[in-house]
């Protein structure tokens, strides 16, 4: 387990771990079809959405497809869903406007006030599979105070495949163990302890909804754990 | 020329043109010397450091050299010159300290208002030949408030290469006209033009000290032309 001493970058994946993804999409969703008179199930499309999600970027971890961003494969699972959803004759513009949904997240209450102290101590950042422009969108959406924007899109890799995790630090010139990476996800933390980062799991109980029954609680050895972004700036000193 | 209004982000040439590498490296430099007794023009140190700057990046432009980070580039010129300045002995830890130098810049006093204005309606981020690790430990210390860091590091594409600024705008989903680059360097601006970018030209006529003779004026036509970070701001609506 790194020294926690050595730690000078805090990232953060992104969905789920600091924006409430599901409600804004549904928040997001919804307005879309009052406005146009579309009445579906956007809670399940919002779910249907994201289910599409690890299988598209499977495409491209397994090489079967060149690298591609995340905004393409959003609007790819859009319009797979819209057909399936019996939505018809949407323009362009509309499109458009719903895969940047994505750009549009709202964060966590404590999400804000957690990421200002940290970023007195330490570099932060997201580390995220959105790409660099879908990143810096959100975060001027929801004044997200990052010093960097890192992820899939800089490291040319999905996470959770080691170079994610591997190049991204070697971008900020340091070793992994002196970046410690952020997650509500027991499998993203696996993956960047396998690759030499220090782990923190943050507990997201409610990310999938009321239902939810993964990533209650940690379920490896990670370095911290803590409630929210608060407790995780006070465990690391800021 | 573009059309201003489609501008969406505006870039920026860092060294020269937002920070004043110039005083801070001779400070900086000044200040070691000075604790460790050794006596040379730090000036002229200075000076000779920078007039390495453009030679090392061409061995990587021209293809002779594979994609090589700034941070090494100055660590190898720095190199040279403690042995042309008789500097001996220097542990590695000094060396290390020393090279990060241009990491610890100060900006120009109108930098920071100006940008906070800019940020109020454009994503604002330096495209610069800096490296990721470079340029954010320099807005940490400098108070920076980037949404994004691009550069040479992003694009593995040194300025003036066209693929600098293209990708970088590809990278934030823009077209290049939807990007306008800020510099005080008329050539950063004349391929940045070349690349389909909007332009403004920053002057900055203390940059190499008070001899300067070049880049006092625009000499292209850019799209616009401010006395400062202040002026750009009013004159970009923010």
């Amino acid at each position: 387990m790194p020294a926690l001493s050595s730690v000078q970058a805090i990232v953060f994946d992104v969905f789920g771990t600091v924006v409430d993804w599901r409600s804004s999409i549904i928040r997001d969703l919804s307005a879309f079809g009052a406005q146009r008179g579309i009445t579906v199930d956007w809670t399940r499309f919002a779910d249907d959405w994201r289910a599409l999600y690890q299988p598209a970027m499977d495409e491209v971890r397994s090489g079967r497809r060149p690298w591609t961003i995340l905004d393409v494969l959003h609007r790819e699972s859009l319009v797979v869903l819209l057909g399936r959803h019996g939505i018809e004759g949407l323009a362009e513009t509309d499109i458009h406007h719903l895969t940047r949904a994505w750009h549009r997240l709202d964060p966590w209450p404590d999400a804000l006030p957690g990421l200002a102290r940290l970023k007195t101590r330490y570099i932060i950042g997201p580390m995220s599979n959105g790409n660099i422009g879908l990143l810096t969108r959100m975060a001027k959406h929801a004044k997200l105070p990052w010093d960097v924007i890192l992820g899939a899109e800089t490291a040319r890799a999905y996470k959770p495949l080691p170079e994610s995790y591997i190049r991204n630090a070697a971008l900020l010139n340091l070793e992994p163990a002196q970046v410690m990476l952020v997650a509500a996800h027991n499998s993203d933390l696996k993956a960047a302890q396998a690759a030499g980062l220090a782990t923190a799991f943050v507990a997201r109980p409610t990310e999938h909804g009321p239902g939810q029954t993964k990533d209650l609680v940690p379920s490896g050895d990670w370095d911290v754990f803590a409630v929210d972004f608060s407790d995780l700036a006070a465990k690391l000193g800021s």
